[in-house]
């Protein structure tokens, strides 16, 4: 019989009992233990941190439990124990006792979760309040047995049809006064359970057609809703980030929070660069038409990076596969890119991210985030290398040192007018000589780290 | 022997001889005439303005009489005399013949120019200063005798190898300042010839790969540029409007200036929010995933609404074809968006547009230009009956009309916390109830208009 | 009290009573008479047949009466009565009396549907094959009453979790034969019902991975199964036509029925090139890169147009949106393909097009037909237009002359070797000039028949 | 003073001097020896065969010596000394000796060429003729002096303003008969050095615009022209393969040769599908919407895989940038397809690929080619691990396993009826059951054979 985490009242649900474990590049898989971490060694030291805080891993609650397996043209697939006929708040208490086993097996440090994902809506808000409140009590005291902590907590504005127009952003003033109460909730759950961030994902804060939208109104509506969130954080005291999530579209046809740039513009239009940084994830990234190193390189470079919804897009498809990262350049060149800026901070690498539809064994959970995990860990050393090994960043530095010059300096600290410049070319007949950027000597090198 | 209007030095370049005229919706070709405007009465009345003056019409100079039919896998197809092997001052002279010549045949109240476009480069930056002043004058005179206006100029900062890595982010600070330079230059001439506008387009303001760029470097260094372009127009009394034109990549991996809300949040940043615009491409618009809808609209909400170039770009092509406009209801609900927001105000309709490589006639530069003009003189008719009707604005106006109640304009003003509205969600027992948002019906209605 | 189509038992499901009357182009909505048509008037001769006839429109059973209003993100959003607890068979009843009540108020004369959105699927596939004759006399009937005739047929083989990994192309025979027995219930219903088509859509049938598939195995299955369906309709004596829908992807990652070009391939391959044509959908055109009209074209030059998908994707969105259509130009020049190949035959326009989510009023259902109907029946006459003009067909057939003189003729005859034509270009110094092709003058023309 | 290979008339083109060497993995790189391969050990037996002959690397002539580092927005960065000013011969003859230099560096087997990129226009066909004979006797020379070979030769039919409107599918049957001799020219040239392929790239046999073109014309005289090679080929007993490149669009808005899928079609229609295949390129791919991996095992799964255009796109960018391959997983993919079919055959891996425009140093070109050829042989080595180890295929096989029963059998060979299909179903009461595929695992097994 195999190990039973709830004590008993049901059989395991995954076919892992012991947590796996970390055996190095060498590993080789058997009979009895098909998965070990080869790259994945959570104490290990990498640039002055321990892996497992350089990583800060996080399995999310939607893809993982809530979601059954759906997509738009099929029923559900997976068939979760929890999903069928019963009484709602017995079934999320039997999917939190999955839950958190799938922590304890691939030995996640963090999670986070939707309001929705974890308790059921009730009859009323209050109802929904009660509810989560219960399973909020569960959590703590799982969290206490485990150490499994929060990474972060969410409200889901998006789902139920009183959002459908939106949510800060409806043209009813009522929509907005029950998500602010959803949230102030969700928010208050979060800092309870110690949660290191609150994110909001505004799913549904844009529009379907410009002929019945008044964007200027629901841009006004949106910054609102930020400053009062924002507001009552300090009024609790909780010293979590605050994370807007950048998407373009979908199920929007179009997204306020774009990207990077577009919610940078738009905290500093509301008065909240400082208080509001970004959670990018890599296929929103991309289905805004941007790299994931460029989403993590423009918010370090604006002051608002804040944390990593950790999956993959198809580059080829248009719309948000929420895959696991896979490509081990790819996450190489963005752990680079945050190890440059300075870390993960007070973030994480949450993964955003679900099983192939066709994935419909119970380990298959157990498989897609332990793999992802130490692809990550392996990243991450590759990541190392460049840094320690530091020649991309002489190139860099050496390419720009013009700058750094006093001709340079005196340019960018306003000491020179448009005049004086022609001025300096007409007098020095300046006919500057371009160098080689050498992009595919540098893209070797990339690869010469594997 | 048809019409000559350089005075006799050389045959005309057009069959067309005489401007085209105004014949009414009820006009049919023939081979005397084979076209007219059927929509494009220049002093006709619409919404209290001519329609000169609410389009605004231009023609550039790049694609019309720079471009020679080149596309990245073909060799020049169009063969325009000034083309050829001959002195470059006498080329340039004969180009601004025939487009002038142009301008008069389509009756263009306006035109653009980059720096290149229009004068010699020379051997060195002395001389090109030199040439662009000489045709200059030549521009002064033919616009006194013609009556036709600039409606902006810009320096091409993208072409020349110098630039290969940027202009004002280039690496090298002396890039930086032989841009400067340029700028200088062709915004003291744009003052002169009494433009409008003066446009940055940030073509290398951007980058091939992160590995060789430090981004937070560029953007201060872009920054500080518009800066200095700023202070130097308030120096000289240039009374136009500054416009950045956003567009997301090409020839760049990736540029700056994305998209509106990018440009936006970079004015913010460098606080010149209130003394740049922007310019608008349909095509770049696309590139960078948005409809031109939309980037007006925001424009507009964030009040940096500059001018437009009118192109069109194909939505299953990933490069800027920069098509003429052609399709009614598109062009209708852009510029339905524009005069909701006001108008165009000192920009314009900009026909920043190329021929297909295959259509080699010198006619068919007047075909295009014509037709596109008349195409958005009739779309300007569909935009005045949208608004005239109201029944759209009315549309909007209800569907939000409770955020002009107390409760929302108390939510909006800031006198409601998130306990506020916790609460009184709480107490009245909220369960707002969605409505149809009517999109179809909506459609419907815009098309009544057509 | 409201026109009630169920005989009493229940309250009229929409607010229109009377079908929607012709008024002509000058028709002014009122109160009591908030839509007429102001184009289609389905008996007017059109190129020699009634618009009805030239059109033959359809509803589609799915969108309009299975699909509840979610999407990838969200709940239902439409509470049909149907959809909510009851007995299945009273429901499919309930479904049925408001379809074919939609079908008069909008006067289609035809409708489309798959096995499981009309009737139960029941405990076990006989069980689903009894609902589905139940059904089927149910439609026999109201057919009968209301002379509404089935355009096409087709069975739903991408829904249930069965189908995960395919139907024809699935790794496991048994689901082949599933399916197989699932296409003969329908195919034979279709025949029944006097249907004059049967759709097959491939949505399954692809992959989500290469590393899980075999490709060439598949292809091979899939061509076998269409014979089956092949064989069996003559079998049956089946007169209508047997249609694949290409799609390039979604819900797969790849289907193998990319587009037109890829399924005449596959049609040559096995045989099938003169049993089976295609069912071309905008949505899913545009979704392979190509446009709409592109796909009309190939299929009629390959000898394989079968029937449409009347629909619109949005071309900056990257899954199947099914929005009505709506662009007037955009519809004309799909029309004007259509009825210069010969016109639409034995298929028809269904609007295989989905409400957005936010038009939750029943008589939304009504609006978007309706107007969707109207513009296509304008469309029509633009199409009319362009075709008794013959401007566009003469210029064409001038551009190509040169292919049907002599030498052009004995080219393609196959009477002129490699050598021949290089002996000729030397012996004759061909040099041969090109000629404009005048897009710009050709898209103006085609405006000027709107 | 560097070596010169050109016997002493001019100093040498690259600094590296010496043929690149294999140290293997371990290298670490001087100023000595910057660069040596650590997987290209081009004798190192993988899988039976040389790792040579495994890739049969080949460099091209257009990017990297007929190029000049243009784009749509940007002169000549590149400075290369034959493309100044100079009598054309001496010019070419300059580049054949840089071309065979870079050849001896990196030691690539083979080569490839249009007759446009090595031979002046001069003044006439038959004076290009003249001209392409002259280097094909130098190229004669030099390929005998080194070992250097041919892997397939090409004429440029779209450079040229004559080809704007297609080359086969001119609507001019002049055009026609131009290409066909030049074709005839370049494929005799092909023959005599003893290459082993001649491609065929429709750049332009397409379209800008359904408006003006007659499609189905167009597609039978491309199939002629087809036919015409292929018989000519048979004539002067050229016994290389044939093979057509696809690729969507770009220069055109529409070309024929889409993709693997539609070129299948096409040849099956004209009766070719023996005699021609494809060549394959990864960028083309991508610009379908198609992965290189899918279109190889595509050409495979039909009989018609011949060669490959090792490079890669942007998959964010919408244009063709023919960048080096760099990404080892996605090199490794597609490697293992290759060799999972049978082997590159007689084709090859030819770098179809440029330096970014701003690498503008000599050694660029040895840098990029040298590091894509060690990554290509790294990449073969994991997929020479796939293989060996076997795990993936053992997977796929057991996944089908049924189809190789009694029954899967049976169906595939024709024996069964849909009826009998069906009254199997029923009489045995199949219900069949799902399982897992088990995507995520098998992502991992790839990943560690990197
Ligand atoms: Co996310
Ligand atoms: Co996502
Ligand atoms: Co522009
Ligand atoms: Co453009
Ligand atoms: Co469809
Ligand atoms: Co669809
Ligand atoms: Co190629
Ligand atoms: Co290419």
């Amino acid at each position: 019989m195999r190990h039973d985490p709830t004590g008993g009242q049901r059989p395991a649900y995954f076919g892992f009992q012991q947590p796996l474990a970390y055996r190095g590049p060498a590993f080789v898989p058997s009979a009895r233990e098909p998965f070990a971490y080869r790259h994945y060694d959570k104490n290990r030291l990498v640039l002055g941190k321990s892996m497992q805080e350089q990583l800060r891993f996080a399995v999310c609650y939607w893809h993982s439990f809530g979601w059954a397996g759906t997509d738009p043209f099929g029923d559900p697939s997976f068939e979760r124990p929890w999903h069928g006929a019963g009484e709602p708040m017995a079934q999320a208490l039997h999917k939190a006792d999955v839950a958190f086993d799938l922590f304890r097996l691939v030995d996640t440090p963090y999670f986070t979760f939707h309001d929705r994902d974890v308790a059921p809506e009730g009859a009323s808000l209050a109802e929904f309040h009660t509810n989560l409140r219960r399973i909020g009590e569960v959590f703590a005291r799982k969290m206490q047995d485990t150490g499994v902590r929060l990474l972060w907590g969410t409200a889901n504005l998006f789902s139920h049809r009183r959002y459908m127009a939106g949510a800060a952003t409806n043209p009813d003033p009522e929509v907005f006064s029950y998500a602010a109460a959803q949230v102030k909730n969700v928010l208050e759950l979060t800092h309870e359970l110690g949660g290191a961030n609150y994110v909001l994902w505004g799913g549904r804060e844009g529009y379907e057609t410009l002929l019945n939208t008044d964007l200027k109104r629901e841009l006004a509506q949106l910054g609102r809703f930020l400053q009062l969130v924002v507001e009552h954080k300090h009024k609790i005291g909780f010293k979590g980030q605050i994370l807007i999530e950048p998407k373009p579209a979908e199920p929007t046809k179009h997204q306020y929070d774009r990207d990077v740039a577009a919610v940078f513009g738009f905290l500093r239009e509301h008065g909240l660069e400082h208080e509001v940084k970004v959670n990018i994830e890599q296929n929103h990234a991309l289905l805004a038409g941007q790299t994931f190193e460029h989403e993590i390189a423009m918010a370090q470079a604006l002051g608002i990076f804040g944390s990593l919804d950790m999956n993959r897009g198809d580059e080829l498809l248009g719309w948000d596969t929420d895959q696991f990262p896979n490509n081990l350049p790819q996450v190489a060149l963005s752990l680079y890119e945050v190890l440059k800026g300075g870390g993960i901070g007070q973030g994480g690498l949450n993964f955003d991210a679900k099983l192939r539809r066709q994935s419909i064994d119970p380990d298959d959970l157990v498989w897609a985030h332990a793999t992802a995990m130490d692809l990550c860990a392996q990243a991450l050393l590759v990541a190392e290398r460049m840094l320690q090994d530091g020649a991309l960043q002489r190139h860099v530095q050496q390419r720009y040192a013009g700058w750094d010059g006093e001709a340079g300096r005196a340019i960018l600290n306003g000491e020179r007018s448009l005049e004086d410049l022609a001025r300096d070319v007409a007098e020095r007949g300046l006919d500057p000589r371009p160098r080689s950027a050498q992009q595919e000597r540098l893209e070797h090198l990339v690869n010469s780290y594997l």
